[in-house]
Formats: C-alpha cells, sequence, structure tokens
C-alpha cells in the first residue's frame, strides 16, 4: 500500500482479489494482451500468471496521456479504480478503471504469431513448438500446463497423506533398466553408460526403505518410430509399494490417486478446466476386467478379429473405452491378468495359473494410460525367472539385494504425465501436451 | 477390522496410532529389524516405513511358538496386544505384547553389513554406497532422506502457495545451457547433443508465460574433479520470478522459503530431526553484505589474505559464515553484488557500477548454497552482452525470444538440494547426503 497526492493506492493486488476492492485504487502487474481502440476508449486486456484483466481507458477516468510507446507484449503495472458489474448470468465481474500505466519494459520486435485471440488459429504444431515460449502466452495454451501440473501436483499429495516417500533415482544409470534396444547410451569418462527408461528397479529396492515409494521424473527412451503417442523424453509418474495383500491394493491406490486428481482439478484449477472446455471424468469405481475376457468379448459381443492374442490394438482399446462407458458408465477400466509372455521379468506370475501374470493396465477413454502389477519378491523365483528370460543375474547384483536380504510382497506402476494430460483435454498427439518435446526428429527448442 | 475365534483384531495399524489401541488387539506389518533373547522372554523389533516398534514375546501371552524361520529381515504381520506404560521423562510409550507372528517373506541371505544398530558403525562411506538397497534400511541412513524429502517439499509447497508454476524442462538439450566443458555429450540419432547442466534458459522463458516458475530436477556436470562437495548429477531448485521491483524480491523470496522449510522440518519430520540430532536453523532475518564489503572485513577483520579478489575459497566462505554468526546471531549470510566477471551472461550488471552485479550467493554456515540474481531483460542489452561475453547469439535463438518479444523485471535463484541436506546434517561429504551419487570414479548402484 502506497499513498499518491493523498490518494491510497492499494499496490501489486491479485485479479482474484479484486472483489475486495470494488471502487477502491489498486495496482497490477502484467503483459499487455490486447489493446482493442473504441469509440471514445480503449479496452486495454492485462495477462498475469493466470487470468486476463479487463481494464478501460477514457480520457475522463484517465489521468494518462496514452504512451505511444505502449504496445502488445509490453509488461506494465497498470493503477486504477476496480469497478464490478453483473453479467447477464448475474455474475459479478471486475474490471479496472485506468488511471495511469507505466511501462517496466518494451518488446523489441512484435510477435511472429497471433496469441491474444480466444486460440491459436490455424497454426501448425510444428511452428507451435517451435515458439514454444511465445505460442504458450496465449491463454489457452499455457493453461494446458497448469492442467499437467495439477495432474502430477494430484498424484504427489495423494501420495504423501498415504504414506509414500518421494525418491530421486538417478538418471545416469550402469545398465539399461529393462534392457533392449532402445536406451540413449551415454559417455561417462571413458565408460558407457545408460540414460534411465524407468526407475523400476531403483523404485523396488526403496520399498525395503521406505516400504511405499513414489517419484515423478523425467524418463529416456531412444525410441526410433515416430508416433503421436510417443516421446523419447518424457515424465513418469511412478510408485510403488511394498506389504500389499495382493495386486488389488495397487488398482485400489490407483483409484484414490486418480479420484483426488480429478478433484483437484475440479476445484483448484477451474479456470483452466472451463477454458480448455476439458471433460473431468466423474469416478466412483473403476471395473475391472481379465485380459482373456476382454479378447472373448471383443471378438463376441464387437465381432473383432485380434491380430495379436498376447496384446491389444489401439481399435481394441477403443472398444474396451466403449465397453466401460456403455455397460458401467466409466472412463476408466483394469484389463489384469496379461499373458506372462508379454510382460517384464519382475512381474509376478499368477500362482493360478502361470501363462498368466499378477498385472493390469489402466484404460482412460479407450487409451491405455498405467501398466502395473505385483512383482516377484522372492529371491530364488527372481534369479530363476530373469535365467528363464535369458538374463543374467549378475548384472543385477545391486537390483537382486532387495530380493536376497528381503522383500515385502510388493507391486506398483507408472503413468506418463503428458499422456494422460494429452487424453484427458482430448488431444491426439502428445506433443500438444508437452512443452518442450523430444522425438527422432525433434531436439528443439 | 477382522474377527478371529471371537477376538477383534484391527489390521494394518500403524504405529503411531498405537495411542488409539491401548489395550485393544491389533495387527502391524513390518520387517524384523532386531530380535534380542532374555531370560524368559524376547524383545522383537518391528521396523516399519518411519518408526521402530517394539514387540514382546513370552510364552504367558503369546500363542504362537517362535516359528525356527524367523529372523532379522523376514518380512511379517504381527498381531498381539497393545500396552501403553511411562517412561521416566513421563512421556508414554508404546509396546506390543505379541500374540502371533505371520512370516510374510523370508530373505535368501544374512545382510552383509549389521544395519540394526543405532548407526552404521566403522563401515567405510563406499561401503555404504555400495550397498544403498541395503545400508538405507538403518532408521538413521533413512532419516536422512526423509529430510531430504522434507526440504524439497518445503520448498515446493511454498512456492506453490506463492502462485509459481511447477515447470518440466527437458534435460536432453540441443545446446549447452551455459557453455563451459563439462557438458556431458549424447548420441541423439545421429545428432550431438548435451544433458542439461541447468534449467536455467528454460526457467527464463516461462517466465513469459507463468510469470513465477520453479523446478526440482536432475542436472548434469561434467566435473572432472572429484571433490567432497561435486556431483556429476544432482538435484536442483530452481526458481524464477518475474515483474520483481529489484533482486532484493528474489532473496525476500527465498528467505520465505527457507523459514517454512525448517519449520515443516520441525514439525512433520520431527523424528527424523531428533534421530540425527539435526540442528535446525532458527530464521528471522537474514543479513546482506556487498561482495566488495565482506572482502575488505576478511582482510581487516579477520588479517586473511585472499588469493582471488573475484570470488571466495571455502575459508573465506567459512569466515563469513562466523561473522553473521557472531554479529547477527544468524546461520545465514547474503552476499550481494559479485563481480560481473564471474557471473553468467544472463546476469544483470548493477546501473550504479557495471563493475559488479545486481546478484547474490546464500551462505549457510559457512558454505555456499544458493547464486541467483536479476537477469538482463532488455533484448538489446542481452545481445550486446553475450557479444562481449564471446557467445553467438544467433545459437540462442529460442532463448532471446523471451527479451526479444517481451521480458518483465525477472530473476531466481538454483540450490542443490543434496549440499544442502548434507550441510543441514552436518556430513562433510555430498555422497552421505545423496542416495546414489555419481562422480567421475562411482557410477552405480
Amino acid at each position: 500500500m502506497e499513498k499518491i497526492n493523498g490518494t491510497i493506492i492499494n499496490t501489486d493486488v491479485e485479479f482474484k482479489d479484486f472483489k475486495d476492492y470494488n471502487e477502491k485504487i489498486v495496482s497490477i502487474k502484467g503483459y499487455i494482451h490486447r489493446i482493442r481502440e473504441m469509440t471514445g476508449f480503449s479496452f486495454v486486456i492485462l495477462r498475469t500468471a493466470r487470468e486476463t484483466v479487463q481494464c478501460v481507458y477514457a480520457p475522463e477516468f484517465s489521468d494518462y496521456r496514452f504512451d505511444e510507446r505502449l504496445k502488445e507484449e509490453a509488461c506494465v503495472r497498470v493503477t486504477g479504480k476496480v469497478v464490478g458489474s453483473f453479467d447477464k448470468n448475474g455474475k459479478e465481474r471486475f474490471e479496472l478503471q485506468i488511471h495511469n500505466i507505466e511501462i517496466l519494459s518494451l518488446p523489441a520486435e512484435q510477435l511472429p504469431i497471433v496469441i491474444n485471440k480466444k486460440q491459436l488459429d490455424n497454426i501448425q504444431l510444428s511452428t507451435v513448438l517451435d515458439l514454444r515460449p511465445v505460442s504458450m502466452r496465449n491463454p489457452k495454451e499455457r493453461a494446458i500446463f497448469k492442467i499437467q501440473e495439477g495432474i502430477a501436483r494430484g498424484f504427489r499429495e495423494f501420495l504423501l497423506k498415504n504414506n509414500f516417500t518421494e525418491i530421486r533415482s538417478p538418471k545416469i544409470n550402469y545398465a539399461g533398466a529393462e534392457g533392449g534396444t532402445n536406451v540413449f547410451k551415454l559417455d561417462y569418462f571413458g565408460k558407457q553408460v545408460y540414460l534411465a527408461q524407468s526407475p523400476q528397479l531403483y523404485k523396488q529396492s526403496l520399498v525395503g526403505v521406505f516400504e511405499r515409494v513414489f517419484e515423478i521424473a523425467p524418463v529416456f527412451r531412444a525410441e526410433h518410430h515416430d508416433t503421436s503417442r510417443h516421446l523419447n523424453e518424457y515424465t513418469s509418474m511412478d510408485f510403488e509399494m511394498g506389504f500389499i495383500n495382493d495386486f488389488t491394493d495397487i488398482m485400489n491406490m490407483e483409484t484414490g490417486a486418480l479420484k483426488y486428481i480429478m478433484n483437484l482439478l475440479k476445484t483448484e484449477y477451474a479456470e483452466e478446466v472451463e477454458l480448455l472446455h476439458a471433460d473431468i471424468p466423474e469416478i466412483t469405481e473403476i471395473p475391472t476386467i481379465k485380459f482373456m475376457d476382454a479378447k472373448e468379448l471383443l471378438m463376441t459381443k464387437y465381432k473383432y478379429k485380434p491380430s495379436d492374442m498376447k496384446d491389444f490394438d489401439p481399435e481394441e482399446e477403443a472398444l474396451l473405452g466403449k465397453y466401460a462407458k456403455s455397460e458401467f458408465n466409466s472412463d476408466f477400466i483394469f484389463v489384469t491378468h496379461y499373458p506372462s509372455k508379454k510382460r517384464p521379468f519382475y512381474t509376478m506370475d499368477d500362482p493360478n495359473d502361470p501363462e498368466y501374470t499378477l498385472s493390469f493396465d489402466l484404460l482412460f477413454r479407450g487409451l491405455e494410460i498405467t501398466s502395473g502389477g505385483q512383482r516377484v519378491h522372492d529371491y530364488h523365483a527372481q534369479v530363476e525367472k530373469m535365467i528363464k528370460c535369458g538374463m543374467n543375474p549378475e548384472e543385477f547384483e545391486t537390483y537382486l539385494m532387495l530380493h536376497k536380504y528381503g522383500a515385502p510382497p510388493h507391486g506398483g506402476l507408472g503413468l506418463g504425465l503428458e499422456r494422460l494430460t494429452m487424453h484427458l483435454l482430448g488431444f491426439k498427439n502428445v506433443r500438444e501436451a508437452t512443452m518442450f518435446p523430444r522425438d527422432i526428429n525433434r531436439v528443439s527448442p
């Protein structure tokens, strides 16, 4: 608060608090988002961190003489009077009658794209991505990443409340966690090392320490194919929990996390949800179907001829999403008991039917967003399974310390943050929900 | 809750809730941390996620016949009666009279080190690190990383409350952010790319979008020297804030964050603080001294002959820590206005004395834990400064979009999570506060 010429100015007020300053003089900082000159007055739209604020310039109440230098994307402090009025829905809206505008900084050039319309119109995705530091200034574009913040925040908050410990596993690894060809190799002072594909082996190790752990961090996959669903660097949200009774404990924990996330978005990210017309799912209970039952359902009910009896193709996932919606009014469905051959070496086989595993995928509106399951915790069983998979247990000495020196029954899952953001917002390309995507053709900006 | 033979058992209770179950029957899961056989009874210490629980076995109240297979590091469910008693300080303590022990899993081998004493005794750091998945099972060792969780959590919570947005900048970068030789190079489908040394350029770009941003994520530095302070992969806690009045806004935000963190540790991490005898600093106001004044003080008051007039050596930092403590009773001191030659190209020079910058370091108990400052926001000024530093502005086209298309006055800082954890806990080697450290000689486990 300061006093100038006898007038009290409430400095650096936030727009969301305007209701507390009705008819009072405030100052607020932000970008000049848009200037619309009308007859006898102008609208000056100020862009702040999360909102746009309508300010009105008119000679009768503005001390200020319009500065020639003022332009869009200038950073300013606007001083003026807060004025409330009711819109046609009876909701009170506030605007600012401009008394003065102080220029804090000026752009050197005009923007290369129009960002101050409702959305970026007719701009190719590759241009949007090339110009990310600028294209994200569009309120709808940046709202995508507030939603993304909310998803990760909800995941974390829920798990912290449930006694999980946040871990930070190393991204420079001495061995490719799950093997395979799609690892990035790195020269590390003459040694060949790898970028982490997943925190899998570390998070399992740490179940022996903290019982329940989670991590939200980048992972790296040297995917050679360029699809709309895959990235070469993405954010993996992982958790692993010990002392489970069975693998449904993991599914229940995920259900709880998703409910918490969706509720957080509806409350603390309501403006962004509205701006993006995001359809936030209602979650009560998530239905479950066994992998083989799902295959049969696809063949009988949907007359689908599967090309692979060990996994689902995207069309099958979409049909299962449809099934979940029509039968259970659910946007989600768990598919359990995937074939052993398709799951990694640490997955626990179903003791009642070892061809299948105590594992699951979660489909959200017909797209797989999670893989998870119970892990082998017995040392001898894990070594045996590794050998069966053609692996050398000696290369996994650190990992196997967990099992050798005592592991509780445990399991966990992984969830791709960008993919979930994409699908929640109805995008077809994961790059739209990634600030700075990396793929086989793109490594900048 | 379940009922067995007419007895109500409160299942899977947490130790911290034992007070609500006094004289009741509960079950609790965990690791067998230690078995101490006494005359006529045994202590069975159960290790849960954050505590150790004293359980007592005696034939007169244990239905259970001691299972021969039961051993340390077995995972079990213990059922028994909660019994409270008062210790000599009048504090109520709870233990569990064992009725039954169900074995959930057994280790294949005995531990290679003793982890169930108060601390790891006479074990070399390199062994501790080699055996991390096991050595962290020691309650004091694992408490280090709960404290670390608390620091990062406090930083994040405080910034979210202050309208910062959490960002995730890419770790695979097309250019070495701040240049220099200590970047890891990576082959990316035939292109040479780099691992991120810092989120600096991205976080500045995003000030133009979200005003205030932060990130807690790994950074990579190909340090060739092996010191007790440096790591080749560490967790950087960064923030950047726009629309600052001057660079003291950044220092004030950091002061607020540190107060919040220390308070969080004292409240929600009290057990770990006690276990580690951690001396959590009281923060009221943090004193400030200009770089050149500090140099003079070191020469006059402490008769120190500086070897470098542009920077401090560790001994000078230690003396400044002593000065802050004796003069201001503060564990922290800000040193401001570092020489321009020693600060990066994006640092804003002091308009009153361009040999010096609007920057600061924060020393904590005589160790630098933060570098921060105001950044250049004017496009022409930034391009000019880059050229003066021998850089090619064309290589920083994306970065300069911020300045070219309008940047608010802004600044920020970076804080190494492991280093802060180390110094807070009084360790001399940052590896003690790093789960899986990477240095020139170590890339595993």
